[in-house]
């Protein structure tokens, strides 16, 4: 573990109650917890896992723009714009600006909408939307540096990701939305530091985040379902403005037998939370997708797109694709005609036609407009797939034949985006720009991205919110 | 069940969403119990259950205006005052006002500080915080007719009680604070009613509350309890904003598969959410406490200020107290020799002592005044207690021997505040003047009784706040 830093300036009151006179048991998964959240040290941190940082930030800031126009994020700005506080905080993508807990609930529902932000592969937790949302607002209200905002962000991720291990899969197959659930810890974790809380008041953080988990898996296929990761965010950072003030909670409400794990899951490995902290870093572990649609037809995406940009294939060149796929793949994607974009993200056949016609899968692929397009409607009907339970769901085997009778193929082990093969920084910098075309001018986008990369060196972290905001008209 | 309501006017907007071709399937547990509450008039309402009504408001006023001066309540205001919305809402028993969301916050943990609020025994729910605290703020938003107001506090508690039937004990004994995972819905409900929510809305609203339950029971003892009705408060209410504005969550939050109930709860009777709506009231079954502490010592409080009224008792006349009680009163409350107030809520012998010498047993009464008091501390040496398990935890059996030799009896079988023997409404007014006095003019606690009492008749609600609060300094 890091050695003790110097208390960064924030919102804290010194802690002055008395300690009990009794000596102290052994110190709780809470207390360990808290007491490295405090501790480590920005200098700490191995240049990789701050580069997977930099990369979870930029990931996140991105989805939020795109998202940031969807008529949930219409909704929410509308109902809560009365009763906002000063304008504080920026939304990302938007002109509006809120006091910091409004600010961090709409971006963290803005950075769900698309279902296309970071994942952590063994929780499936998607870490960045509570974290990332709570910090950026508390930044633009306290000044913080990009190195402190950074170690932050690692931090809470971490704080979650733990969190999730110690009680993944049985918590999530219980109904809980993990990522909602497990946020306002990760979220309270990084504000918390941000904000220079002691040890106990640290603990106290976690204890009211604890206190509010949020999301259903019911929800899924609503707004609700982006709610969570946005409700978590401003949990989490309610949760450490109180703290910050003094405002009590248990000492062990993650381990205690009426407290959070015990209660929320029938499974609880604490060493997730508390071995190799420091050594060992589930921030690390972070994926971004690279489509914008269920991960089991990324490896069908992936092949169409390798072999359309090796060959320079043009749609009408082509006479059959043939697929062979793990049978999740027609089981969750099999729609053979898609009349909305929702409903494409649910066909293989649209994916891979319209991965060959436009290179790509973004968001605008599963638009209305592509599945109306009347070249990938003819192509999809040329697409065919058969199922082998042999072929493993992150592989696949593609075979395209041309009509002037070439036979091209590609076999997939391992998609992009996965942990094997993770998106290079130019893919996630071309993800970005597809997502914030249209909302953000050209410079911008590329001064934003810029502003990610060099995080570790920005004076004021502030600067990425402000960038992210679309000029006055 | 009534009749549909002319819609009332608030801040829903029409739902447009085409309906689905197919036949509908039959209503779910979401959806009738949404159906109901948009439906519910408050002319069907017996007289008996607008009165208990009446006597909720009273109660939990009281608790709200006496807990406002405690130091979470100074942390909670310094640590939310930078970002409030405009002073849409008083905070009750204070001077500064916040946006609706935060004053719903703050005046739910106010009313829980003394853990003297409401309580539906069945459940040990305390209904009335999260509830009162979303309407009344939202009342001082959007003007309420005392008619509409008190109807909506009715379907809040109603809905909350019944949703924790559906799922005590078992949800209860897992670990969960009850008052604040069942507290959202019944915000959401009450505030919903009266935005106007249509069905659809309202299911949403549910939806959205569903998705976030507050509270542990590892964190009793600390800030945190109280935390938990305030943050159920604004999570109802923050949950009806967003309905009202269509944003959707999904249709069977409380029932389905992996929905609330599920997830939160190894017991589900739905029929305590369905069956008998508009007939049976879980509201009228509401209890209020006459004493500051632990209900297990309050038939030993009633013998003792019954003993001492009729007889006109002076702690000087008394040789001897002798209890034959429950075990579980030394087991809760067996503390000898109280040091702070809070001690001696654990003190079956600082109660009786302080219930003959003062003739009451509220905060005042708890304090570190009345503890170190020698009158009290003199006569506490000769309370005596004999555990007897024959003897049922609502019974006691006192027996005074005077100093002349005479020998006074009382055995309670019920004491007052229990179903069977409710504090009566001259209990309630003398319980309120109690915990406002100090803080409220005494002509402005007759005014705020009065308000409470008449709300029915009041053209807008909102004056019951507006009279909770002291005037300027």
């Amino acid at each position: 573990m890091a050695a003790v830093a110097a208390p960064a300036t924030g919102l804290a009151q010194a802690h002055d109650k008395p300690e009990p006179a009794q000596a102290a048991p052994a110190p709780g998964v809470t207390h360990i917890l808290a007491r490295y959240l405090v501790q480590a040290r920005f200098e700490d941190l191995p240049q990789s896992v701050r580069h997977e940082g930099a990369r979870t930030l930029l990931n996140w800031v991105g989805v939020a723009v795109g998202g940031s126009r969807h008529e949930s994020i219409d909704c929410a700005v509308s109902a809560l714009s009365p009763f906002s506080g000063p304008g504080q905080a920026s939304l990302l993508g938007r002109h509006e600006r809120f006091d910091i807990m409004n600010a961090a609930f709409v971006n963290g529902v803005s950075s769900h909408i698309f279902d296309f932000d970071d994942t952590h592969l063994k929780t499936i937790i998607h870490p960045a939307g509570p974290v990332a949302s709570a910090i950026l607002a508390y930044s633009e209200y306290h000044p913080v540096s990009g190195k402190d905002f950074l170690n932050a962000l690692v931090l809470g991720v971490e704080t979650s990701c733990r969190i999730g291990n110690a009680v993944y899969p049985n918590h999530y197959d219980a109904g809980w939305h993990i990522t909602g659930t497990t946020g306002p810890f990760g979220a309270a974790a990084a504000a918390g530091r941000l904000m220079g809380l002691s040890e106990q008041q640290m603990v106290w953080a976690l204890g009211l985040a604890a206190s509010q988990p949020v999301g259903l898996r019911e929800s899924f296929g609503s707004m609700n379902k982006s709610f969570n990761p946005g409700r978590a965010a401003a949990n989490g950072l309610f949760a450490a403005l109180l703290a910050a003030r003094n405002f009590t909670s248990s000492d062990g409400m993650i381990e205690a037998k009426r407290g959070w794990a015990n209660t929320i899951s029938t499974k609880q490995d604490y060493r997730e939370i508390t071995e190799g902290l420091g050594q060992r870093y589930e921030a690390a572990l972070n994926t971004y997708k690279p489509f914008a649609c269920g991960i089991v037809i990324h490896p069908a995406i992936d092949a169409a797109i390798q072999l359309r940009n090796q060959y320079h294939l043009g749609a009408d060149q082509i006479a059959s694709v043939d697929l062979r796929a793990n049978p999740l793949v027609l089981e969750l994607t099999g729609k053979k005609t898609p009349r909305t974009g929702l409903e494409g993200k649910f066909s293989v056949y649209h994916a891979v036609a319209v991965a060959i016609v436009e290179g790509a899968a973004g968001e605008k692929q599963f638009s209305a407009r592509a599945v109306n397009d009347p070249r990938i409607m003819a192509l999809r009907e040329r697409v065919h797939v058969q199922v082998d339970p042999a072929i493993q769901p992150e592989q696949v085997d593609m075979l395209i034949t041309l009509k002037d009778g070439r036979k091209l193929h590609r076999h997939i082990t391992h998609a992009v985006g996965s942990l094997e093969v993770p998106m290079t920084d130019r893919q996630l910098e071309a993800k970005f720009t597809d997502l914030a075309e249209g909302i953000l001018p050209a410079a911008q986008i590329r001064k934003v991205m810029d502003a990610c990369w060099s995080v570790a060196d920005l004076p004021d972290a502030a600067a990425i919110a402000r960038a992210a905001v679309p000029p006055a008209t």
